[in-house]
């Protein structure tokens, strides 16, 4: 950044100072975290998101014809099925070949026996397009300029700008969390220029038809493969769109499922949809008509102009947003369109504001899939899908992929985003009693490697996905929302039953080993394979390492908080005794890493994607500077995934990388995490900066916006750490609104790389320990009160 | 080809003679005419066309999904306009300064006066998309063997066989002309596994229900660019479609615009289409109702069982192609995949195989789109367009590309294809009148460049494009039909009245320029441009080279014809006092080539795609070896545009290079037109073998098949000549149902590059001249009998 541009940099910070109600540090107006190209959209992934937790749109900002693809969270193929088999029987069998070391006689028995039936996911299914051709006088040449498309993350708007022939035409695409509808909003700067055809299609199972003169009404039901056996029927769940539309000047007809706008001064579209899925997980409601709920939404939103809606969703769309700001002392915008400048950084530029508006972007991303009017929890790919068979069916992956999308919930000052996630867990209970009655003769719940809005919990599609622990790793995200909000109702009500009946599974799962220690049987670590010394592979086993962290780390939440809710101290104490006979994480002889599995087996893929025996490292709090040994092996861990990575597949994928910056925040490695996250964006990260698997996959998006506040907050230990891995190359910053576990509010400056200064406020009056460098220091907070605190912590200001 | 296959193939033919109602001559079994790939299609230029003439389809072959994509041969945008502009005040002006020199001045006064208003073209469109989605169990792997999708030249029936788990999958698409449907058929080798979703969908002003429990009903009404003058509506032309199905066993259901069809043994769909446009080019009429028209045709066809409908279609469909049978000698089908095939000409195999197939393919895509049950002739794309904006509209170009598509239809006897061209000319008159009494003051009826279905005469778009003579080229396809045909009442009726028309036109155009000579102005020589000495560079011009060419051509005709239909003497002896005072065509001086311009201007892009100065050569009469000067200069004509071809815009676009082996077989240069062939298989040819411009323009595949035909039968000058440019590497052959003018099939066989015996067959008792090599014959025909004839032709045996 030259000298000029960094004056006016600072202008604008102090400016921008008298606005915050902080303090003197400075901030950057998050109108800077903008996305924009200058030309429209050629794929799906050069679009444009925009969410409201419920309805997804992707714009594409064509100028001859538009695409604005649309999606709403619960239209799935497929319905719910009974599908757990009863196989209390032939557990112990399983449990005691694995023990004896048979696990190739194991996993026969497993596939014979343990899998679901039927044992199919469907897949999350896009709810249609709309398809806008803009006419023009094809006599005159096809003359557009000053082509702009943008999305503005403080506003969740999409805004499409050029001129043509002399007219300057401005279109907008919003997704209103309070009014529960899509916007469109067309404009020219000279009356009656509009004249365009819009048109609202679903390439399958659906029908579009004119309701009145200026409504279409979509309606379908997802034809897809019916099960000879649970599901006598192809037919699922039914669906709507509707959309209205009114023009200021000129016309507008309903036609045959089109809309045609003729000579109009502006015009103004409202889409909302609904299905009969309810989140009792109760397959469809058939009580539910999508048509009529639409009808109830639009009804509200009709009665309103497009400037009160907008004006009603900015507010609310930016209160949530702009609770966090941060800077890295340069532009946010640098001035050049985000593809351009994300080509410049695949050639070698470093370019820090980049990872700034890809950390908002996050934020976006979640808010945009993950909030109310939505019940469901963001996805694999959020809310965001064109394709009737998605990359795996856009599912809900439960084993690292649905938790990943919820890392920077809390830590970003998005709590309200857990909501859905929290609910959906709550909901999973009941499926998840069934499948640990029937498949793991246990109590309490169980779910396995991933599910769908049915809530299977059974093990599906093979025994390789047998992951009963997946259940527990949820729960400790209702933990962790507990702990950020110091919400004691939401504990006592909510999360601490969920965390209590996953525990009960635990115990009711476990078995005692040849060495009389507790273990999970049958499980797996993650999609990864190891080989035994007669060079058979296995992906089933029994204890493996991530399992038995999963369990440390619910044991010890389920203590904390049943303690907080006055649980009965004898559940607590078994669970205090069964955490003593544990296994513990061990240190593999051969390489100096973290052992994945109960033994030092070898790995089949070294380069793995999955690193589930670093859980205790990240989310979990378990290998810390407080275990150095594990501290150190894994480091090693981590080199050694990457030194096999390969291609697309390993551990070089998108999420896998985001999963490594968490990881690097917490081994204090911030400069090897800036050099991750520079992979990322050189390697994963598409022109409308979704993160790529490849194909696109959310969680690599979110998991990165979660690793970057791990660089700069932590709090998991207890003590807030302030710039625990701060990158020698983020010289100069300022971030405000993260948050602490505590319900703490931080806010920090630094200058060449050390922090000038801090202020928390807490929600709560407390005492916390705050730590930077090799300083600590004891705190008293007050409910609300603003504290203050100098470059070493030491005097409060 | 190895001896061992040639001795197979030989042994085939003579298998093959019994079948034929002709001689000893041996042919190709035409079931060898197959279009065949080991995967689906990958775009639509690798899709396989079918078509009735009215209704096309492209077939992808998908075994996912599936896509059919659908056409109706009048589904237009846009409606009837009265667009001429009266200017017979200011076209004496302009003309005067044509003749002055002062080009720029008449140009600037056309560019004010002349062109219509509105000036537009609407496109052709596509009528929608069935699309296909086969459930199979996703548990399984997705274990796909023995794909093959193919199309069947002979038949007319596109198909795609598969094997999926054990189970064989078999699919039929065909466009009846009988019965005017598009069937589907589907079918599996076990019973009950037929499970699918089939939708009809368009995505732009359309909608489908479902009508009752087996049928959907696409309905729709096109909306385009309004116009504000001449159509205060963009709501255009109204269309539906049909779709009926039936399953054997299983069941069927239609909801909400798709089919769900489970468990079937086999499941038939029947597809029509309608839309309110009439011939009469009338606009649309409002009094057809789209659903009705495709109620009684589906009322009717869904009386017949779907084999009843196969067989009668086959039957109707192979009697047409049937009538053609040609080979090289060696084996059509050379038992590698199509595209492989292609691929391996494009690194540099050498296959006349595929020369043949294109050969019969251009047959066969004249047959799909330009006959009964359609009305309206093939368009720049055929019938096949799946653009809502086509290139160039998909229209009809009337400067050749029109024209071009016809060129191997009476040759290759087709002469059924013609009538919808000849009612098409016919039609145009009436709109043609009225651009000839008020953009150009005189009788009779004139067409510019190009047209839509609407009939637009005027001149559109630019000035550039004026080009009256374009009436008179047109009707020569009705005389040459005449020829063809020797059918006396429709000269009389039909083609003579449409002839005479354009010539009293002509008559009344023309104006005598400073030599004496009648010229036509203002005119240009399509889409050329010329420089003048001083730099300046026009379009617009008097008496090119190719209006006077024209002029010839249909004076004599008109000569010729009305002494047939005993016209008044006194009207064609004006004729020939016009001929007489007709410019030459002249040779340039510079450069030895044929001159454009009537003055030897330079030309500014003298490799370029038009070689309208040659229209004499081919298709005309007038360039001959009997004109050696003339005969010469064409040749050098054809290497000067040769030698500054550059890309895909000049001379080296595919139906350029279409139009060069038409002019290379009248020179008699078998070996460069064979080259030139090799040329559009290596640079011109998609996988699906149409040819591109690009993009796709099928008159180069029609251009094509009539050069092949030229190189081997001739009989424009009154004699019928025998291989006339056979090249060398087509060794050896037979080709048997040719046509020659005067209603004679001819059979020929050679060996070793020479004639080795010919049949003729006249369909009236007649007095004809054969010719090959240097021999010439008079021979009597007698109607009905064959004539067979020696190598020599000098032996009748």
């Amino acid at each position: 950044m030259n000298t000029f541009k960094l004056i006016i940099v600072i202008i604008l910070n102090l400016t921008l100072i008298y606005k915050n109600t902080y303090s003197q540090l400075p901030i950057v107006g998050n109108d800077q975290f903008m996305l924009w190209y200058l030309q429209p959209a050629s794929d799906w992934n050069e679009a444009l998101p925009v969410g409201n937790g419920r309805l997804g749109a992707m714009v594409f900002g064509g100028y001859i014809s538009e695409r604005i693809q649309l999606n709403e969270e619960s239209l799935w193929a497929g319905s719910k099925t009974n599908s757990d088999r009863d196989t209390k029987a032939v557990l112990p069998i399983i449990q005691q070949k694995l023990l004896d070391g048979k696990i190739g006689e194991a996993v026969e028995l497993s596939e014979k026996h343990l899998k679901s039936d039927p044992i199919r996911f469907r897949s999350y299914q896009p709810l249609g397009d709309i398809f806008i051709d803009y006419f023009y006088n094809k006599d005159k040449p096809f003359n557009v300029a000053d082509y702009q498309r943008e999305l503005n993350l403080e506003t969740g708007i999409a805004k499409t700008v050029y001129t043509q022939n002399g007219i300057t035409f401005e279109r907008e695409v919003f997704a209103s969390a309070v009014d529960d509808v899509i916007v469109l909003h067309f404009k020219a700067n000279q009356p009656g220029k509009l004249t365009f055809r819009l048109s609202l299609k679903r390439d399958r199972d659906a029908t579009t038809n004119s309701v009145g003169e200026n409504e279409l009404l979509l309606t379908g039901q997802v034809i897809d493969l019916p099960d000879d056996e649970a599901e006598p029927s192809g037919l699922h769940m039914k669906f709507a769109s509707q959309l209205w539309g009114k023009t200021i000047g000129g016309s507008l007809k309903s036609i045959n499922g089109s809309y045609f706008v003729e000579n109009a001064d502006e015009a103004n579209f409202y889409l909302t949809a609904a299905t009969d899925y309810n989140l009792n997980l109760l397959d469809y409601d058939r009580r539910i008509n999508p048509a009529e709920k639409c009808r109830e939404i639009l009804n509200k939103a009709k009665e309103k102009s497009y400037l009160e809606i907008k004006n009603n969703h900015i507010a609310e769309h930016s209160m949530l947003f702009n609770r966090v700001s941060f800077n890295l002392g340069t532009d946010v915008d640098k001035g050049i369109p985000t593809d351009k400048r994300l080509l410049a950084v695949k050639k070698g530029t470093i370019d820090q504001g980049l990872a700034v508006l890809q950390f908002q972007y996050g934020r976006y991303l979640l808010m945009g899939s993950s909030r109310s009017p939505g019940i469901l929890p963001a996805n694999l790919q959020g809310i965001w899908n064109q394709d009737y068979i998605a990359a795996w069916n856009s599912d809900f992956h439960t084993n690292i992929n649905l938790q990943m999308n919820y890392w920077p919930a809390e830590v970003c000052n998005l709590a309200e985003t857990v909501k859905p996630l929290s609910d959906f867990i709550n909901k999973l209970r009941e499926p998840g009693r069934v499948t640990a009655a029937k498949t793991f003769n246990s109590k309490g719940w169980a779910i396995n490697h991933a599910t769908d809005v049915f809530g299977r919990t059974a093990i599906t599609a093979r025994v390789m996905y047998t992951s009963p622990m997946m259940s527990s790793w949820l729960v400790l995200h209702q933990w962790d929302h507990f702990r950020f909000t110091n919400d004691k109702e939401y504990l006592k009500n909510v999360a601490y039953p969920c965390m209590k009946e996953a525990a009960q599974f635990v115990l009711g799962f476990i078995i005692k080993d040849k060495k009389g220690q507790w273990v999970t049987a049958p499980s797996s670590s993650p999609e990864n394979t190891y080989q035994l010394p007669n060079g058979e592979k296995y992906m089933l086993t029994y204890g493996s390492t991530m399992d038995i962290q999963i369990i440390r780390e619910l044991f010890n939440a389920c203590i904390s908080g049943g303690r907080i809710v006055s649980e009965d101290e004898n559940f607590l104490s078994e669970l205090e005794t069964v955490l003593k006979d544990l296994p513990q994480t061990k240190v593999s002889k051969r390489y100096g890493i973290i052992q994945e599995w109960i033994e030092d087996y070898e790995e089949t893929e070294p380069g793995h994607r999955h690193v589930s025996q670093l859980f205790g490292l990240y989310p979990g709090t378990q290998i810390t500077p407080g275990t150095p040994e594990l501290f150190e092996a894994a480091k090693k861990t981590i080199s050694r995934r990457e030194s096999y990575a390969q291609g697309n597949t390993g551990f070089s994928t998108g999420w896998s990388k985001a999963w490594m910056v968490n990881f690097l925040a917490r081994l204090k490695e911030g400069d090897a995490a800036w050099g991750k996250i520079l992979e990322m964006q050189r390697e994963k990260t598409l022109n409308n900066l979704f993160d790529t698997h490849p194909p696109f996959q959310i969680d690599g998006n979110f998991g990165l916006t979660a690793g970057i506040a791990e660089m700069l907050l932590q709090s998991h230990s207890g003590i807030i750490e302030l710039l625990p891995a701060l990158p020698k190359a983020w010289k100069e910053g300022c971030i405000s609104g993260l948050k602490a576990r505590g319900n703490i509010e931080v806010r920090m400056i630094w200058s060449e790389g050390k922090l000038t200064g801090a202020e928390l406020k807490s929600n709560d009056n407390q005492l916390t320990t705050i730590s930077y460098c090799k300083i600590q220091r004891k705190i008293h907070l007050k409910k609300g009160e603003l504290l203050k605190l100098d470059m070493n912590l030491m005097k409060i200001l």
